[in-house]
């Protein structure tokens, strides 16, 4: 049913999504939580494409780098499904979206201590928790992962951003501290909150993001080199994953205007896959109040529509 | 990428399916909350498959009606996006998983009288306010969607059910009192209700329940008559909307198990979707602590796996 | 301690208490929620005090009748728990404040069916049931009640304030129909709130209400009759539970200001009790957001701090 | 109404409760959050009362010291409304029951930081935040304040428990992050509940925390040195506090049983008040499900119920 993509056609749809994309700079606005992420200017916007042969197209910004932030979250969990038992995880962590817009911490104390899923930030620490406990040298390694499936070896940590968040942990110390009243969360918090701020200040580009996740939409295995970065069915079960808990509150919202498996960083970047074709990353620092880069979810809205891709019919 | 599939691989699937079925008879038990319901013989299974060109397989009581319950919600909601604006539906109900086990009326109440969305019971009453408002006849009109749908004239609403759902309406009843104090539900709450109760009773086997749902495998055409249920994009919509809210507080773990669109009721039905292929219905009455059938969600994930039907990758 | 109270002073301070009411009759506004209260000319004010001799003093429209709303739950709890065993009440509702604004349906999932205590809506819907269920003739009781606790025999009920609660009973409906899914509460849902809205609908004044909860200032015995409404025990019981509960969300803030005993209505009456003392009763109909007469409260506490009754203190 | 009491009456009253006592040994359990706690035998009793001339009277361990736990909630609060202004403390924490059995960390995000009153834990720990950022070396004063009250100039810390409840950190830690996100919480929190743990940690008698708290009894007056402790108005606003909010979540129920204003810790302490007449400590270390002493409870009801003390009538 789907034919191969016309390169020249494509870009040209990229390029006009790129161009496109200023008639949004006047909507939302960039995270502010933290001062590294305020200082970001506003208007820029980038987008790329990873298909299924390894073949990259981009436009606008879409090489420069910026905070991954949330999008490491998948990440983290690619690395813990690669090298932990099922029960290690999925015992501690749940696989329901999270509902509730205040649920955060809410849903941890109903739900003693075990958050909803690995992409809100309490599942996301405790993620980074349970790497902390079993994977030696874990900044290192998770480092050389975004390495890896990048294909990038410049990719690096942006200390500043991630002595930022350090200095604004209070929620997700909040957050971390309830886990660990509950028993759930083991290791040291501040330990534990490190490595989590470092994978959020992991600094990619739009090119960078599209081709680390590129496997994701490939059954599991990388386009660049062709290695297994997980078993087919473990890739179809991330991605049912990122479906339903990717966006935080507007997943729904996303599953219904989208239709794909996509995560979302405060950094302003949104990563979608479109199963057995490609992979798609958009980049543009203004927010909605779900947080959701405005101008990347419209680009992604005339990007699915424009290119017919629907996995779910 | 999908081959056409072989009639006889595909039956003796089924017949594998239904075999395997009674070895999950001890676990779960029958839906209690209404008499009618109590009384079913909780050791049934059947299982039907409509393809896209409307071909029908089914293996052990799969012609055998039963009570739809909560997939009625699906046929409500069909008809308000056929004759309904967007803004007269999606204003008052949302489209976002609803998260917390115990939420139905406590965020009902957090969000002001507005349900997550059409799936949970809330949301599903409302949408019946929004139909007995708007719709003439409307018994009438919903009886004969199920008809022409599955093409089968014999479908009948179940007297003595729907009068044992009026006779329990308490739960349900503080549900539609609790939105028409917000102002959202707008009709009788009585007539509402018994609707809302008429729908659930509706009387169909699996492969009438297949045969209704194959639309959203065609992209809204109907394989049976070639008639347009719903536009193309309304029906990738609904899909998103089953794969992110069709079970209630299981709907992330149905997608990383079945990854498919799904709706399941308490009278042990479930219809999943694998789109550009088939609509299925497994039926079995024994529930899982969320409401879904035991024996229903292993045989989906049997003939998932088995089939290699996977849209997420 | 305290020095019997000088007739002649304290009719000067209420008199001066009443002269000073209009300066708040700019603030808050009057319960809007069903019309037959809406229509209430605003900036009225009036004050009674009946003491434990059964003398009573007023001020302002300290005789024109109102409408008691919430203040007839003492009413309801007080045939309950004249007529039936501790068990029979206290198995069903609690004894515990409330403490969240919008809890009367979220406390009432998450402690499923049984209200905190007997004066927030759930709790005294509960009650009506049991009286309901118990009592024969329980309308007439109840009226009965209030006339002989009053000894007015021309006390009523507004007819058309309580069918106007009737007609707009969605969320009392919500409450009741929850705690009826709950098993909880076992009557006809419209029987039970009929009860409780001509409770709500009862006509009094200051006086009729000051007079009517003089018994609970007398260790349970009426001063203008000597009959025992409670046992010494079960009147310091309630009054305790006046102090922790009667106020809603501002229970612990009337404490602190007030230090008293006390219920309030969205009538705008509110009664306060001082043991050993005297009971007494403002009325004013504007409210503040927590549903309590503003110039009443002010009213209350300027009276207390003049009369210097503190019994805690 | 209040006769002087009898000392020789009295003092046999007390040593018939204490008798009494070892009949609710086997109910309950010691707090065993941490271990310091665990280790206390559980099955001693003391009490003591400090009449408003500074009589003392004991009976059983009154002499023992124990660990005041949140006892020492009631000493922080006295040092801050002793120093600080109205507005210095009460726009940071309320003075409402906290209703919920689970809500401390629930609510403070619904209430967005502001905790309910300074007794629940989050609220105790905001006072302390106050008291560390505005008055110096706070430290040496709450261990002067708790010494100068109880007239023993060897009150002190106790600093394995000190230590013991720093190791077990993580709900309060939680809490107290929930409350620096929400920028109510302005200090170190490490700093913060180092302070609250010592006061928590304060080790004095039966004999000791009644002399301590006798001031309530007398509007603010120490009985034992006659210095003013609190202004009248913020003496009665005190009780008033204890009273709705001093047992948790089981406040109701001791106003409804006891009828005065109460504090407990989960040491096995719990001071009542009877205005005007006496201060009461009572001491064993089992609790019941609230976190409340068993016999102490039981002792409390049987001494007020022998005294015939009763300021809500």
């Amino acid at each position: 049913m789907l034919s191969p993509l016309d390169p020249i056609a494509l870009q040209r749809l990229l390029d006009q999504v790129a161009a496109d994309a200023p008639s949004h700079f006047g909507e939302g606005k960039v995270a502010d939580y933290i001062p590294a992420l305020a200082e970001v200017p506003p208007d820029g916007f980038g987008i790329a494409i990873c298909d299924v042969q390894g073949n990259v197209y981009s436009a606008g910004d879409g090489g420069k780098a910026f905070s991954i932030q949330s999008i490491s979250k998948v990440i983290n969990l690619v690395i813990a499904m690669q090298r932990l038992e099922e029960d290690d995880i999925w015992t501690r962590v749940g696989r329901e979206p999270s509902g509730q817009a205040f649920n955060s911490i809410v849903q941890l104390e109903v739900e003693k201590g075990v958050p909803r899923n690995p992409f809100i930030n309490a599942g996301a620490v405790l993620i980074t928790d349970i790497l902390v406990s079993r994977i030696m040298s874990i900044h290192w390694v998770l480092r050389e992962q975004a390495r890896r499936l990048a294909g990038n070896p410049d990719i690096n940590f942006d200390a500043r951003v991630a002595r930022s968040e350090m200095d604004h942990k209070a929620r997700n110390a909040s957050l971390a501290y309830l886990m660990k009243a509950y028993g759930n969360l083991q290791g040291n918090v501040d330990e534990v909150l490190d490595l989590y701020f470092h994978g959020c200040a992991l600094a990619m580009s739009c090119v960078d993001v599209a081709r680390a996740f590129a496997f994701l939409a490939n059954r599991g295995v990388s386009p660049l080199d062709g290695s297994v970065v997980l078993a087919p069915h473990k890739n179809r079960q991330l991605n049912a994953l990122l479906l339903t808990c990717g966006l935080y509150d507007a997943a729904g919202d996303f599953a219904w205007r989208v239709g794909l498996p996509g995560k979302s960083g405060v950094g302003g970047g949104i990563v979608a896959i479109v199963p057995g074709q490609m992979s798609i990353c958009v980049w543009s620092p203004r927010l909605d109040t779900y947080g959701n880069s405005v101008a990347g979810l419209r680009a992604l809205e005339t990007l699915v529509n424009g290119l017919g891709v629907a996995p779910l019919g």
